[in-house]
């Protein structure tokens, strides 16, 4: 990481910011700013855990380019003018939990809850992020952003990003 | 701040005790220490985020002193001997989002548990704390504390702070 | 702590990891790592709230060493052949509210979710875990760890820790 040295505290602020930030961004709809948490060249990709345990391919998302999650992003922008309700992530502490060449490996568990025109929050879904993580350009991105869903009874159309 | 260097790793987790020590205090219903967390000069305020978004005054809380800080606290006492549920609050990593002179502005995601004498736990309300934070005394207090709410669709007396 | 000067940076992340790494061992179902958290000397009980509150012995789950923990163990491997099901663990930041001669009583709130096979997502519990922490041989352990259950409406078999 170019900010610090190796597992210095102000490395992991920066990954725990980093985290936060993903969640906090998605949930004001700020999704300019929530794409520019992602590397130049990066993935996204949600998958029901037990796909992804099995081997088996299918995921709800499955964006292999920045170009797609900008393409994703613009999607997304529209279906949320019919779909009125707002999101709120609560992502647990992030852990490292191996290193690659210029990535860290970084997982973290979610949920997020919605709440309807009426004022009334449920529950949406829980789930593990497993990102590989790059310093580039001022800081922390994400270069490979996997989210591992649990829970698979999700409308097939997610409104917003997970 | 006075304890630490700005931006040392002590200053932020002196941050990250602030947040997690004000909902444990609020599950244990030690309102006095709760209190305490507040700076002499402060405010407390929830507000549904529709209408905090909107512009909308309208608050479920509003205390514009530590008077009434200390009289809905009172109010909170007796409303509970025969409001008998405890909470959990689970808070997310605060991030902080600006610095003024003399004060941090922090952000952090919040959900709020409820459970009946019946031992069912059920989610109560999500949220966003949008603080304003500053030294005094021997440690860091909330000089502003504004609970902006996801679910309006709760009860019109909270019978525990959030 | 052998690790880092007491309240170091890199001591307080070494607790924070410790917390989330119980968690997700869990959800993962890797009881082997899981056990391996524990100190060589652990207790670990899971008791309701409100009778630990009134001092009452009834726990749900109550291990008085190692031994039982790992029996535990071996049970809980022999349910989850027949409760499928995925947990997820959110917990907050712990907090250390305490220190003794060579351990650290440390606090932090949780929720557990659980999804079952058809993909739906359910609240299973809300608590709080009260924690004796050492440093013993590479790393932390937990020599006690106290869940604190606030819902105490939970099948008396727990398929999977807490």
């Amino acid at each position: 990481m170019t900010q610090a040295a190796p597992g210095s505290a102000g490395d992991r602020f920066a990954l725990y910011d980093l985290l936060v930030t993903y969640g906090a961004l998605i949930d004001a709809m700020e999704l300019d700013a929530w794409l520019a948490l992602f590397a130049a060249s990066c993935t996204y990709h949600i998958v029901p855990r037990e796909n992804y345990e099995r081997g088996l391919p299918a995921g709800l998302v499955y964006c292999d380019s920045r170009a797609m999650v900008e393409d994703r992003i613009r999607a997304l922008r529209e279906a949320n003018k019919y779909n009125i309700h707002n999101d709120r992530h609560l992502i647990g502490l992030p852990r490292v939990i191996g290193e690659e060449r210029d990535a860290k490996l970084v997982e973290a568990p979610f949920a997020v809850y919605q709440t309807d025109q009426e004022g009334e929050t449920r529950l949406f879904a829980t789930g593990l992020y497993r990102d590989r993580i790059v310093a580039e350009g001022n800081g922390l991105k994400f270069r490979d952003k996997l989210v591992l869903l649990d829970t698979f009874a999700v409308p097939s159309l997610l409104a917003t990003p997970l």
